[in-house]
């Protein structure tokens, strides 16, 4: 059944980069782009259905390739001590912080935790988000991973968007390791990665290298591990200090290395040889006012593929919206609204492995799309916050927000 | 035609102070609030409906005390140039800036600009907004300011939420009054107000305070012509220097002083005496990447009421969700999230002159609230953009977003 939509503008990211088609159309058929380009050009056809899209600019579904979506309770108590002048020692002291989160993640059941996940997704999806990553990391047992991992796929099954689950159980350590991560990291390997790939939960690997998580060593066992049940692997690197994680993650053809303040050029080097792309989350930077910016000349001079993403977590990020997030590249890191937009879609894609069929608007690949009614596509980083006029499509079928 | 309200716990902010009820229950009798209190409490009665919100958080609804919502096309153009490398003098020097603001406005028909207002004025209600403020000041002519403010009008009248519009005609100097400062102030004064003040168009009298806009003589000018008028005034005062606006304008008793950055603790000292709000737009202070801070302890210690709003506006703060200000306020300014909170009810309501009816949930006040499905007040500050579910009362109705 093909399907026509029509008058509107398009900013397709076709072939790798920001290109916009004027007064466009789009033939779908079924789930895929059949046919795209200027409307008067359009194949002649029996159109099951015609769309008239007034105007709308359309872009690829955004993509939200950095997420831990899924988590017990919510942080807003502490983020409230903390302003009213409780020091971080003083909460980490009385439990706070991610043990927290762990604790009450290991707490929920599995359906609080798909309600509570649901809801956040929902936030997302309303804001024009069809692809997104969630990762597990806060059960950081066997049974409590897999029970998170199984509430990503159970999202991805009851709600119209494509997820991807990353298994991140080295995140940081579980109490019943304090002192013993090296056991810890051997567990992960030899226990939790087999049986959690081996159920089907897992599409790539992440751990968190920092002086308060994981060494590079420990990350490396775990990127061995995770090859060896072929899958991809992804870091969380460069944070808060330089451990080279990123340069670790480019020798192992990682995905992406994410987060990436405090990265070197050498470590950008690295990353666009290995074609690992550099998923920057300026929410995180936001909140936690950091001042420390990815070294965005490095990245661009390297031609490192540089994605955006909401890093949605309830310590250092309780983002909603990845549009938002868009704002935040141009605002605080002084990315171009093209470049945020290609961030959320093209290389995102690329940061999931899902660049053959996602992230750019082109014939043969997935009909994933948001008609948003605004100005020019500079619009989308422009607007801080609140809710645009859009129409999304997902699979070739609007999707009822 | 009594209405019971239960099932939910209500941050009030009655007399005058954050303060919780848990459990608790709302009679609604039309457009007021009839009794508020423990659900155990309950007055028997004939209740006409039966709301459960299901375990909300009731708070007041939301007011945007500041806002310039009604303009003429937008600035994404130039929020690109300025992330592509395009000087700010360079965009001034192409007709950017304001000016192209008060061209667009200038040329848009009353439709056109009713039409962009609707949509952004949409997206701050589906946020939990049930009152705000939107200024004139693009038209800068009096057929253009009246213009806005019949838009303004208009907005009120279809649209389920309280306006109050105010005539901020000194916001910058028109073109055709390059040089002219004082005559164009002698022209809002002799002619704009009056006639705009008896076409019963003008809630409040505004002016900007600033080396680049209008000197302290110059405001008072304006206020002393507002006075006449028997209309409370307001000031954007110190936002980029100190010029002492703020002081003057407790002198005049305005109702707010806006922005107030460079505000000094003797302006505290007067806005204090005056009983004047401090309106902080957290907005515009993030946008523009200011780093000077609002005097926090200063207005604390001398007991300024403190206020928080969108700003909404094409240049400086393209903010469509006043939710997403609790959390600026929160993370660029240290305010705490019961702050943040009172400075969009209890205090934006002083700074509109409503006190009296809005800004809290007490007998006798308008039935305007939000019911949010989230577990603390702190939410509301913690949660960055996106949607929250949520139920929204006005004038004791529910209102369908
Ligand atoms: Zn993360
Ligand atoms: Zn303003």
């Amino acid at each position: 059944m093909k399907t026509l939509w029509q008058h509107c503008h398009v900013a397709s990211m076709a072939q790798g980069a920001y290109s916009i088609i004027e007064d466009a159309a789009i033939v779908t058929s079924g789930a895929l782009i059949e046919w795209i380009g200027p409307r008067d050009q359009v194949p002649a056809g029996d159109y099951a259905e015609l769309h008239d899209l007034a105007g709308a600019w359309v872009t690829p579904g955004l993509i939200d390739c950095h997420t831990h979506t899924v988590f017990g309770g919510n942080r807003s108590g502490e983020f409230e001590q903390r302003l009213q002048g409780v020091s971080y020692a003083e909460i980490a002291a009385a439990g706070g912080g991610i043990a927290s989160t762990v604790r009450a993640t290991r707490a929920a059941s599995e359906d609080e935790l798909f309600d509570s996940a649901r809801k956040r997704l929902k936030s997302l999806l309303r804001d024009g988000v069809t692809s997104v990553e969630i990762k597990s990391g806060y059960g950081l047992d066997l049974a409590s991973e897999r029970k998170i991992l199984r509430v990503v796929r159970r999202l991805g099954a009851e709600l119209p968007v494509s997820v991807r689950s990353t298994c991140l159980a080295a995140h940081a350590l579980p109490p019943e390791y304090a002192e013993r991560a090296d056991d810890y990291i051997e567990h992960i390997c030899a226990e939790m990665l087999p049986a959690l790939a081996a159920e089907g939960l897992v599409d790539a690997v992440d751990a968190f290298c920092e002086y308060l998580a994981f060494s590079p060593e420990q990350v490396e066992r775990v990127f061995i591990a995770a090859q060896k049940l072929g899958l991809p692997v992804k870091l969380h690197a460069e944070q808060l200090s330089s451990l080279h994680g990123s340069s670790l993650a480019a020798r192992y053809h990682a995905l992406s290395a994410d987060h990436l303040e405090f990265m070197t050029e050498e470590d950008a080097i690295a990353m666009a040889k290995a074609g690992t792309v550099a998923v920057l989350l300026p929410g995180a930077f936001y909140f936690l006012r950091e001042t420390q910016l990815p070294p965005m000349d490095a990245l661009r001079k390297h031609g490192v593929k540089i994605a955006v993403a909401s890093d949605l977590n309830p310590g250092t990020s309780p983002a909603l919206s990845l549009r938002l997030m868009l704002n935040m590249a141009c605002t605080c890191f002084r990315m171009t609204p093209e470049e945020a937009l290609a961030g959320v879609t093209l290389h995102a894609a690329t940061a999931l492995g899902m660049e053959r069929t996602h992230g750019s608007l082109e014939v043969g690949k997935v009909a994933d799309f948001v008609a948003w009614q605004i100005d020019r596509p500079a619009d989308l980083a422009y607007w801080l916050g609140g809710d645009l006029e859009k129409r999304v499509v997902r699979h070739g079928v609007e999707v009822d927000l």
